[in-house]
């Protein structure tokens, strides 16, 4: 049960795909923007512990300082940069790691401490709010980064420090007496520690993760660990953050109960989303109680999918806490109700999906894992690789146009965004090997081109895969395996192609288990070469009656499809006041292939805004939105009559 | 200009009208069961000073203790009793108005003090946080008793403690140096002071209400009053009460900015209303900014009415700040996104439109007053007058049944409606006299069966209405004036009925000026009886389409309906999946009169609920829901297909 960023290295994508195109253009541009605004913003150095002049700056967010984030954002590139140098040289790059891994060595204090905010600005406070102050968060984006670059420069010299940094939190927190029985505020260090297990295979790494998931929500003495950790602060009860709306507002970080007794997912997506993959990621290890802890990840993901996520996959309704909102409360734009559907909480409900297909391999899971990477992740970054969205609404409104920025003072997103794209193969298959049985099996999540390479026993099986997926259905896969090695194949089957694909040749019985497609031995052994067909007619999406959107949305394939003014130039409401009349619709699409002009989608059909009858709409995929010169007025869901 | 407090002697209901019978009920049950529970509680006796245990207890909403309005609920107690004294008796009530006035007058402390919670519980503390505390709103809740009883005992026993007490507070607070530079969290002394000056002629009473007014959201030394407030209360700036969503969320009580500058109609709604009603009043007597400041509320009325008024007149869609969200979100319940409707704010919205048709007689004033008392503001009271309601949302569902409630903590609801029925009758026609021009005129806003009579120059004018309005439209109307007073009738035409109505004889011209009918003297003389007809159609009203309620309602004149399970005993979901097909309605009525079956609307329809057909729906009057054993299930807004 490899990590995905373990497991990304077996495929590979094809040259000059859709998704390869993406992924280079970070690989050529990204990275290096990003490390130039790394040292342009002070990050770059920060681990020199000098003080920065924007140490001073009034935080943006109370009591989070504007540069809390700094650990983090050096650890995801670092992290980011490692998966990328698997299949390439870049020596700036490369030299920038080291530097930066031997300024974070030498920021590192007797005791293991490892902080820039902790080290320079509050040196007395390590430790006191858990709650907000992200000094774990901070802690398992170093930790990541340290097990990316074990991987890649097979050294210690980065995993050395946070392995002895990770010391001495378990022994500052922890269910002993004299320790702190807390757990982060915003959770991730539960994933690295769960990372950096299989790495040093050391058992307190995975107990630490344990208890920082099972201790998160309990009560102690009648108390709250925020609460009690806010009372030893000398904080007012109703002192508190924005993004409290109420007291205690402990939903936020999904502190209100332990996890085992949450019904519903709730509060900062991106937290819920980290903290889930954590516990999914964890069932790997655990016997004890690992039915209970899959129920609630199931009810939990159930929950979200079903009635708090967006059409294209976007999480989060509501700015002020950066996240859930009530059943079907999904409105598409600020001046609606809400919309936040942030970057991260789509890379987190990719990361989600990813875990919990290692727990259950059905397509309900990588359904959304598509759609997520599609529409709701890909459209976080411009075509250029140097402008990236952070909130990304269905509808655009005045004075929230849809554009794309350069920065942001927290910048979780592009690095983010990096880093998925950088073992993002690692989502889109995967594989289990068993030398005792001497078999192989692939699963295919998402059909890009690509190739597969795996070793059983030292003989090579080779996946190879053509197409232009996900611009088009057609799946050309050619299987190289020794004959003596038992393999079988397993490839989703789209939901939006469940009742018109054809696969040929046709295998006799055609067995399909939740959504995926099984191939066994035999078939592959007289069709070694087979073609899958994903038959992608344009489809109207309506969302679920009691989220009041009477509305309909564009969907062809795994793409969802929004309106710009730049195509659309006579709109002046954000599409508010448009209505499609129905019944009359013919939908074309221009072309194939990876350029702007090609990837639109063009709607021709008979709609009414305000009464007034315009013949052609043009759509273009929502990813895709914001790349133009325009006037950032776009809308997914369009009114219907 | 006399306000509807004073001017309702001139008008009395026909006996057994329908809202004579609604008035009754207050007459006959709500006074003596409230003066019971205020008994029960410890409001009565709370002006004795002495410690109530309850005083200990823990306050709902922080900083506000749960018996902080109590003052306010003694004053409206009395206020709404002095209305009905007018034209009855009843000793238990003049003897508990007398008891409670004799308490009241001990209560005041030597300098003029007058508070029950600064005088038992907090007596250091007066004028320290007017921003949060209610003061100077229970000040003026007890000066609009003092004015009412003044009004109907013809003695000063109530009003002399008061005026001394507003001298006070007008030594305190007002704009020279050494004074408190503020103006209450929770608007209400305004209007009291104007009626204060009303009585008393003294103008110190109108310069206080006009700097409350003035001052409100004005920035002294770069500071806003409540933030320099809070400071000297040694308050965090992030600690706040849990209705502030984010620190100094000033918008809650519209002091965000000064009135002036104020676009859109902010916060908790009652205060919105009181505010913006206080404004209205002074109207009558500035004439420096008279322009601006008239400017100001056409412009938030305008908001209010257009963006963010429930269909049924409610207005408040968020809990959290018991008002106003952004324009066009109406969500019509809790699982929905909110809907809150409090009754005070709806009774807010009648006094608001009471004012504003002293400035300017249009009825987009009227209308709106109108739709507010028989639906958003009647329904606060269950037939028997002893439950009541303080949230009214559009639907029901699971853990918010629409049900009335014996008693709030915060019990401003019950009191506030038995007041405005107490003087209805000012809301219902207003008069302007002119004894030196021997002219007459009468304004009929809303046309229910009632006599207005007038003196003008000793001689007796009468206007004479039968009808059992708003149960049909036919209004038969007869005016006795002497033929040597000119004598002028304007009628509102409700904005339902300006394409069908009609009145005969025919005045020839038909005159209209907005909205109003207008009959001069000469028709009078010549059709001193007339008979206007208002048909009353069924008709489905749907909200704006940017509300993304796509959904119809049932009205018929003022009347707007709802479902109930009583009568729809089949529904299980709050009638959310419920949709109207449209196309094949009809609709019948069962009948006319008093009477709770014959209230009911009947519907007669094609409908697909859950896609199964129902034959049949049967409608009652928003205002009459919850009165029978049901379940709870209500909508008002039925979705359509």
């Amino acid at each position: 049960m490899a990590q995905p960023q373990v497991s990304y290295v077996d495929t590979t994508l094809k040259k000059n795909s859709f998704l390869d195109c993406k992924r280079h253009i970070v690989w050529e541009h990204t990275l290096l923007y990003q490390l130039e605004l790394s040292k342009k913003t002070g990050r770059y150095d920060a681990f020199r512990l000098q003080w920065h002049p924007s140490y001073s700056d009034p935080p943006d967010h109370w009591p989070v300082p504007n540069h809390l984030f700094w650990d983090s954002d050096v650890g995801k590139w670092i992290e980011a940069a490692c998966y990328f140098l698997h299949d390439g040289k870049n020596s700036v790059i490369e030299n920038a790691i080291h530097e930066l891994v031997e300024m974070i060595r030498s920021a590192q204090k007797e005791d293991g401490y490892l902080n820039i905010h902790f080290s320079v600005v509050a040196p007395k406070e390590p430790f006191t709010n858990l709650e907000h102050l992200h000094e774990l968060y901070n802690a398992g984006h170093l930790i990541e980064a340290a097990v990316a670059h074990h991987q890649v420069f097979k050294n210690d010299r980065l995993l050395e420090p946070l392995v002895k940094y990770v010391k001495l939190i378990a022994a500052k927190i922890g269910p002993e007496p004299g320790q702190i029985h807390g757990y982060p505020g915003h959770p991730e260090i539960e994933i690295a520690l769960i990372r950096l297990y299989q790495v040093t295979k050391n058992p307190e790494h995975l107990a630490l993760a344990q208890y920082f998931i099972e201790e998160r929500g309990a009560t102690r003495d009648g108390e709250h660990f925020f609460a009690a950790e806010a009372k030893a602060r000398g904080w007012h009860p109703f002192q508190r953050p924005s993004y409290y709306p109420r007291p205690q507002s402990f939903w936020y970080n999904q502190t209100h109960k332990p996890i085992l007794e949450q019904d519903s997912v709730e509060g900062h997506s991106v937290r819920a989303m980290y903290l889930l993959t954590a516990v999914a990621a964890l069932d790997t290890y655990r016997v004890d109680q690992r039915q209970e802890y899959r129920d609630a990840l199931v009810r939990l993901w159930d929950n979200m999918v079903a009635k708090k996520m967006y059409v294209n996959g976007g999480v989060g309704a509501i700015a002020d806490w950066e996240g859930f909102s009530i059943d079907y409360f999904l409105p598409q734009g600020t001046d609606e109700g809400g919309c936040y559907a942030e970057t991260c909480a789509a890379i987190g409900v990719m990361m989600l999906a990813e875990r919990m297909l290692q727990i259950d391999l059905n397509s309900k899971y990588s359904d959304i894992m598509e759609l997520c990477l599609f529409n709701s992740v890909l459209c976080c970054m411009s075509t250029d690789g140097k402008r990236f969205t952070y909130v990304n609404q269905l509808a655009s409104s005045e004075g929230k146009p849809a554009r794309f920025e350069p920065w942001f003072t927290c910048a979780c997103c592009p690095p983010s965004l990096s880093r998925t794209l950088g073992f993002l193969t690692g989502y889109l298959r995967t594989t289990n090997i068993d030398h005792d049985a001497n078999t192989a099996h692939i699963s295919v999540h998402i059909p890009t081109a690509g190739t597969t390479t795996l070793n059983v026993n030292s003989k090579t099986i080779t996946l190879d895969t053509e197409s232009d997926y996900p611009l088009s259905g057609t799946i050309d896969c050619t299987l190289h395996a020794p004959n003596d090695i038992s393999t079988t194949l397993a490839i989703r089957i789209p939901s939006w192609a469940s009742s018109n694909f054809t696969i040929s040749p046709l295998p006799s019985p055609l067995r399909i288990e939740k959504g995926y497609l099984r191939l066994p031995p035999s078939y592959l052994l007289s069709s070694p070469t087979f073609t899958l067909s994903l038959p992608m007619p344009p489809r109207f999406l309506a969302p679920h009656p009691a989220t009041n959107q009477h509305t309909l949305t564009l969907a062809r394939g795994p793409m969802v499809y929004c309106l710009e003014d730049v195509d659309n130039p006579w709109v002046r409401d954000h599409f508010k006041t448009l209505r499609l009349d129905g019944g009359q619709m013919r939908v074309k699409f221009a072309g194939q292939g990876g350029s702007v002009a090609q990837e639109q989608g063009e709607e021709e059909g008979v709609v009414a805004p305000n009464g007034e009858r315009v013949g052609e709409l043009t759509f273009v995929p929502f990813y895709f939105r914001g790349n133009r010169e325009g006037r950032g007025q776009m809308r997914v869901g369009i009114g219907r009559v």
